[in-house]
């Protein structure tokens, strides 16, 4: 944006009289300009003012940038200068902020946890409901009805189109919203009360969620949304194609429009290409609130992974969402507990394909192959215990026995790494059995699961160093459940924590159960009690030889 | 944005004649009135525009702005209507661009990865240097010279202050620049002449690093950059405070000044504040080109970091850089093949504190404790190899062989990781010695290293299921490098790759050597013939029972 005139001599003093006509000769060397040759312009007489105003004429000004006067093209500077520049964020920043950030590690599928950003987003915006809480993951892939698309719907409160414009910008979050009463650095931020669990459906936390989950899936996104009490609809488009056409016609970038109309008014649809979009948009009336999130232009890889690994990928967001979709008990099939806090969160996912005609549809809370509906009802007991740090860092835990039954361990396997280690080349595993090298805890974050991250144990149900009297491999029956609220960090793809098991090792960090026992003896004496009470293992010892029984 | 004049009363036909006065009332709805009772308007005889004239005056209409005039505050609309928004990333996305970025895995130390960033930069910036390339990176924790600061120096070609705007543009990469040739979708990305282990210095390409690194390490960045051919210095500063200020002002968020003035030109500099700015701004004079990063409001757990664990980051960029600095021969402290090819790269870091005075001064070429060194240094023969794929994508390999000496393994232990996994519990371990569980090949991408990618295998190296003719433990005995190529893609944070092990374990990814030969038999008898000449190993058998020599 420097632009320079190049006067090739622009009235330096002289000595002899002036002449009558005087003139100076100006190159234009701004980059927009398509002038080759130099332009002559009368001096003569003219004020400065005068001569910028015969500038002008060689070429419009544009308002706000630099200029300058040089003599000759490389010469130095007779003074300091200043020149304004803009340097407005790439729309990449949107468009390509999934693509890498949900890379996890190598050739793991990174679309469950995208799909997790809208479910936060519509968890969040549901929690409030007092009735159901309806979360609607459709997957149209019919390609006679306008698809590939995915709609993520939620009855929540939907979005005011203010709202919904904040929607858009890029990093702003709760914690730096025009209105919002606290800082940028979060003080003055005051938690949700704690509730069990934090099951607090707060997970908005960065201002990113939505758009990288978004342009990971598709190119296009368009939002409608009606908040409580608004008699009307806004809607809002935001696609890659869009910033690429603004960027060639020169316009502005983040500028957009939002569309407010009456609930099932389609008249802007264009008939033909998204048909699915006008029956969406015709199931609106009547409806309180809503929001609904359509993407569009999915990435064809993911349309065949969501195709044909739904078991997998619907299985993993049950996982994620287990404690909001079963309640804080979980889902114990046996269901002693369970009644006590009947979940209201109903999370569907339905997959319409042109054939089969049948859609396939799921409820999270009917999937009982996930993780923590495993370790729920193959355990026998459970061991509770709080952790704190500070005044507001708060941790739940708990430890579930696997006993061992007759004739194997029923700590359950990991659907998802069904391949065993081969690990026979380099030693002979003894102890290994149970839960084997894989870590104690799952970890949670205001209630929803952080994949990436786990804890491998505490030293207090870390397998002792000495001879104890609990069997060793009582230990290997345990798997546990961290649950963290938001004092504990995560990454903005919600991926990792930062540093929860290194927080969780501070010295400072106090284990406690409901009395201030020490929690280490604690755990050795239930563990114990586990070990003689579901224990069924039958142990030879004393072997002298078989004997073979001919038959009767 | 939307704003809403409510109209109690907005001349609706009546059936009754005309009174001489008519009058509408108004209230000013939008966000920043403060008014706070309605207004009176007459409006007998005016038309729509004189009734707007008149409603100018009950506040300023700003531009560009939307307002609807509704009868009543939530009255369905009688027809959809359009609004304008902006939506203008937040400034975090810059200033916290690299919070979460460099995360790393827990409790890692991710700081070593986020001056990477620089040093990719100055990498690239002294790519054409006819002589020595100079990286100099200093760390100014002397507080009596208005410390601390890390500055980060090359004297590469510089910046144009377009291309130092360009610099402050977030996600603005070599792939979407104005002048750029390709396609945002990097058709017609011309790759970079292939070099022997991509050692190209090519490595920008997502248009984040500079800006995540240096707002991961500091607040507060000042850019000095004077292009080859310039003869005035480029100035530019963007840090957390002034974007903070702009919001409060309401000023534009990403407007910017670039400071034009002379090399040694320091009269801007506040003299008490920041005197090391003085004496690097007096450095200048003389240089051709260079450009300077000086980064401020260092987060204070950095500067512990820094100084306390020295050794331990020069180390890790020391292993970064392994190639660049000692050339694609790496470290070879025998110095058989180095004076091959030397490099030109000159990578210093120093450390000032106030005490002690003296100044600690390290070239990455001396370290010779990073894992790349101790490689080279313990091994005794290399098997190189290629793979390809497609038309561009290339990765070269070599492995190498660490024997077994009289009495030990000479497979170098992981300085970062001296403590090894206790396993002993669990199993025995037979021929875990060597390289033990660790994986086989380290992975560089354009020649730097990817710290937390590695590739365990291939399968023509891996230790065979069936008995062959080397013996199992020399297996274990190998280390590897890949080299690839930009074509395998790696996340924005250049600490993993996307896919390369995936990619490359393809049924179309062709491992080839010179020739076209099995490389299974061929790497076979490579590893025999290494077995047979250099390993040193005494096996006792046919033990028959322990002699007790009295001395003579
Ligand atoms: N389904 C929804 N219903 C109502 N409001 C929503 C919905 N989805 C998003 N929003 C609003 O849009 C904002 C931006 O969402 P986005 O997911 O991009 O960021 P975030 O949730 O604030 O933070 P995070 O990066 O942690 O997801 C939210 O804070 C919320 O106010
Ligand atoms: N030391 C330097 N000398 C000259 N130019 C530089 C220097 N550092 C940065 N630049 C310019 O600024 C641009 C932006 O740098 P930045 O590191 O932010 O992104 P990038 O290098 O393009 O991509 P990446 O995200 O891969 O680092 C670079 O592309 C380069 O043109
Ligand atoms: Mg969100
Ligand atoms: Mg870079």
């Amino acid at each position: 944006q420097e632009t320079q005139l190049n006067m090739a001599d622009l009235g330096a003093p002289r000595a002899e009289p002036e002449p009558d006509n005087r003139s100076v000769y100006i190159y234009d060397c701004r980059p927009e300009s398509r002038e080759s040759s130099e332009r002559e312009i009368e001096i003569s007489g003219k004020d400065f003012t005068q001569f910028l105003q015969a500038v002008r004429k060689v070429g419009e000004l544009a308002n706000g940038k630099t200029l300058h006067l040089l003599q000759s093209v490389d010469q130095e500077l007779t003074k300091a200068t200043q020149e304004r520049i803009n340097y407005l964020p790439h729309y990449h920043t949107i468009v390509q902020s999934g693509q890498y950030e949900y890379y996890a590690s190598e050739g793991q599928k990174a679309l469950p946890y995208a799909f997790a950003e809208l479910i936060d987003n519509a968890l969040s915006a549901t929690s409030r409901n007092p009735g159901v809480r309806r979360i609607d993951i459709r997957l149209l892939f019919d390609e006679s009805q306008g698809g590939p698309a995915v709609v993520v719907m939620d009855n929540g409160r939907g979005m005011t189109s203010k709202e919904l414009n904040n929607w858009a910008v890029y990093r702003l979050s709760k914690f730096n919203r025009e209105n919002s009463t606290f800082q940028s650095d979060h003080s003055g931020y005051v938690r949700p009360t704690p509730v069990p669990r934090s099951l607090n459906s707060d997970i908005s936390y960065f201002g990113v969620g939505g758009k990288q989950a978004v342009f990971y899936i598709g190119q296009s996104v368009r939002i409608i949304s009606k908040p409580v009490g608004s008699p009307d609809v806004h809607e809002f488009v935001m696609s890659k194609e869009d910033f690429e056409r603004k960027e060639k016609n020169k316009e502005e970038i983040y500028s957009g429009i939002i569309r407010n109309r009456k609930p099932g008014d389609c008249s802007h649809v264009k008939v033909d290409e998204e048909r699915f979009l006008q029956s969406l948009i015709l199931e609106e009336e009547g409806k309180d609130s809503f929001t609904a999130i359509v993407i569009n232009r999915i990435q064809p890889e993911h349309v065949t992974y969501l195709r044909n690994d739904f078991i997998l990928w619907t299985r993993e967001l049950a996982h994620i969402y287990h404690y909001y979709v079963h309640g804080i008990h979980g889902n114990d099939l046996k269901n002693e507990k369970k009644a006590d806090s009947p979940s209201n969160i109903d999370i569907q996912i339905c997959l319409l394909e042109r054939s089969p005609r049948l859609p396939k549809l799921i409820n999270l809370r009917e999937i009982d192959k996930d993780m923590q509906t495993l370790y729920i009802n193959s355990s026998v007991a459970e061991f509770e215990f709080k952790a704190s740090k500070g005044s507001d860092a708060r941790v739940e835990g708990l430890i579930r026995y696997h006993p061992f039954l007759y004739d194997k361990e029923t700590y359950p396997e990991d659907p998802y790494n069904s391949t065993p280690e081969n690990d026979d080349d380099d030693c002979f595993i003894f102890q290994a059995e149970g839960r084997g090298k894989r870590p104690i805890f799952e970890c949670f974050w205001n209630g929803r699961l952080i994949p990436y991250s786990s804890v491998n144990e505490f030293e207090w149900c870390a397998k002792p160093k000495k001879m104890c009297t609990v069997p060793l491999e009582c230990y290997n029956r345990i798997s546990g459940v961290l649950f963290a609220n938001d004092c504990f960090q995560v990454s903005t793809n919600k991926l990792t924590f930062m540093d929860l098991e290194l927080q969780l090792r501070d010295k400072e960090t106090i284990f406690t159960r409901e009395q201030r026992v020490k929690i280490s003896r604690e755990f050795t004496i239930w563990l114990k009690e586990c070990h003689e009470r579901f224990d069924k293992q039958v142990c030879f010892i004393g072997y002298h030889g078989t004997t073979t029984r001919t038959d009767v």
